[in-house]
């Protein structure tokens, strides 16, 4: 099986709104192991909707179209496929009276637009609707499956999920497992590099790279008979590695910490309170998160966590020392087990030669000891912001273990 | 002028990603007048690739193709481009050199996949990237122009915006103007309803809405005739304005207080450090914060803010006494004009039927004065931090003007 999806709508062509109803579905086919080999947006017109109809790849054998075929006046899409599988549009009076229902429900009257709705193609099968007015399209022909659905997205998902998938889908079609490595650290094109003798001998798992602000994901999809080769990657690669699937650094440390019964406070200067948000994104972070300080100025950094003057002085705020001095001041201010600190340069001003924009750096002390990390790389604030914190929760999650 | 976008990546047909490069391609080209006929995706095989280039509806002069330029084993688009358009690829020592020089301000080596990048094809304009190490190419072939695009999204609209749409766009296309409203507080429906009769006087003005997670966002496309009839709208709307285009509140607060030389000192509970982080996002937001205390614990309130143990125990942590003090407290210790906290039930645990889950005070204290506002929506945890933030930072902005 091979499928492809059209998505109509002018406010697709408009760039008013992402196409998510054509990601929605390829998602879920993909599930199957349905490869999708297109994705189409166009336009509410039956030149361009007939167009997509007939230019679709020889190899295709599902056809999903979703939008328009609601009551409004841009709704044209059952006409045209009606002309495309030369059917008659014929007035049903169970879908007039399914329509009346429904707005009967609503409290709200029906007008002549919706009324149309009951006009509906002879020869194709209907595909129920559980949460709107518009009935879906089922057409066959020349060994090809249509299935056309409303472009509201929950009753696009509804329908495909409920209706039509169960359907579609045989006992024949072994799901695939999904699994995504979380990494942070290794540039997309070194992690490619040392996996690419791993990815030559398992040519069956799919792999996928996805560079994000936390760092790069690498999403694999496999049968179950490559489970093992999958664990040797996962082994291979777990310096680098900080979660799986969805899991975020914050959550693993949530996990520890709780395990552990100790508790932290943060200490901030250039990431300036996002590590502290991060932690606290955690339902039950009051458990374990006593104080957050940004400490932006060098005022702050001496009152609220004894910074020695003297080492402000003589190795600037932005220094090995001063981040050492900060952790534990924190930790120690705040009666915690485990304080963490950064210190360092977001930009995009107030770098210099030997501390150049995108320096930072942070201290983990815990129970008294205190280790310094160095991390330089500039993007631009808002990037540099987010990974200085993936940098020091990556530091403090690897403290925990 | 007419014009297909066409955007490649395997990540698209497997649903992983939205296609929201093709929507904001559309959308630029929409703001220039330029009609977007189709988008596709399709995935990083040559033959699809070459396939999608084949299959170009004669009336369309510009083609936008996205991804397949970085130097993973996937990114095939400049072989296959080459191919299509009779070119041979080169090597080119001046793109050798650029690649490098960027690595080496990473301060990361260099490898052989990263070498495969300087290899470009002979016939074709490249395209500058101010925001990676891919360069763009410019094929002109049959009177149609074809632009190639990196799919990482910041370097691709870079390249867009600042290289393509220049060049492109003559004087003869009249621009529209589009400005987008940022509101806070109203619901989509109820912004729509008052708008609604100005919509109807104006039925050349474009207007679409767009919930977002700070708010949401009215966005108009008009003619300059129109400017009058949009100032009109904004006066009427300006209660729940807190923004224009992508303004944000932290920026404005940001200039207010440059303006009058105050500083400011946040104490956060529910929002964790959020609003810390956010008013630390804008570069030179040293001049302005001094302090930032997350006192997550009551143990953090009276030891850091001076927070009474009477009131804690008479009101609870989560009340309009409790966030005054707060506010008082931060600003008095760190002796800034501006004091602001926060004191909440982010949720999902913690609520009761007195205070349920979305529960804020939020406190701003300017020169001694204090003052307290109430707020209670329940959405998610996530949600909900940013909305406190949102709130209790358009307080503060109202308390600046």
């Amino acid at each position: 099986m091979k499928a492809i999806i059209i998505s109509i709508g002018d406010e697709l062509l408009s760039g008013d709104i992402a196409n998510t109803n054509g990601s929605f579905i390829a998602s879920k086919l993909n599930e199957h192991n349905i490869p999708v080999i297109r994705i189409l947006a166009v336009g509410d017109d039956a030149d361009s909707i007939t167009k997509s109809l007939e230019e679709i790849p020889e190899m295709v054998n599902i056809v999903f179209v979703t939008g328009g075929l609601g009551p409004t006046h841009d709704d044209i899409t059952t006409k045209v496929a009606a002309r495309f599988f030369d059917s008659e549009l014929v007035f049903q009076q169970d879908l007039y009276d399914r329509v009346k229902a429904r707005f009967a429900g609503y409290g709200i009257p029906m007008n002549e637009a919706d009324r149309l709705q009951a006009f509906f193609p002879e020869n194709c099968e209907r595909i129920d609707n559980n949460y709107g007015t518009a009935i879906g399209m089922h057409f066959f022909k020349n060994g090809r499956d249509y299935f056309f659905m409303p472009g509201v997205p929950h009753e696009m998902k509804g329908m495909l999920t409920e209706q039509i998938l169960p359907k579609l889908i045989s006992g024949s079609h072994k799901k695939m497992q999904v699994r995504t490595l979380r990494t942070y650290g290794v540039g997309e094109s070194k992690l490619y590099q040392s996996m690419k003798h791993w990815m030559e001998e398992n040519p069956n798992i799919r792999v996928a790279f996805y560079p994000k602000d936390r760092g790069n994901d690498i999403k694999l999809q496999y049968y179950p008979d490559s489970e093992k080769a999958v664990e040797n990657l996962i082994q291979q690669l777990s310096d680098s590695i900080y979660g799986f699937d969805s899991e975020e650094i914050e959550e693993k440390i949530a996990k520890k910490l709780i395990e552990k019964k100790w508790t932290l406070a943060v200490a901030e200067s250039c990431t300036g309170g996002l590590i502290a948000s991060r932690l606290t994104d955690i339902s039950g972070s009051s458990q374990y998160m006593m104080y957050g300080i940004v400490s932006y100025s060098n005022d702050a950094k001496m009152k609220l966590l004894g910074v020695k003057e003297e080492s402000l002085k003589k190795y600037g705020a932005v220094s090995q020392e001063v981040a050492a001095e900060m952790a534990e001041g924190v930790r120690q201010y705040s009666d915690c087990e485990i304080g963490i600190s950064t210190t360092g340069i977001a930009g995009p001003t107030g770098g210099t030669a030997e501390k150049p924009v995108g320096t930072l750096w942070c201290a983990v002390s815990c129970l008294g000891k205190s280790e310094v990390f160095h991390y330089c790389r500039n993007i631009n604030r808002e990037a540099n912001k987010i990974r200085f914190t993936q940098f020091a929760l990556k530091k403090l999650l690897e403290k925990l273990k």
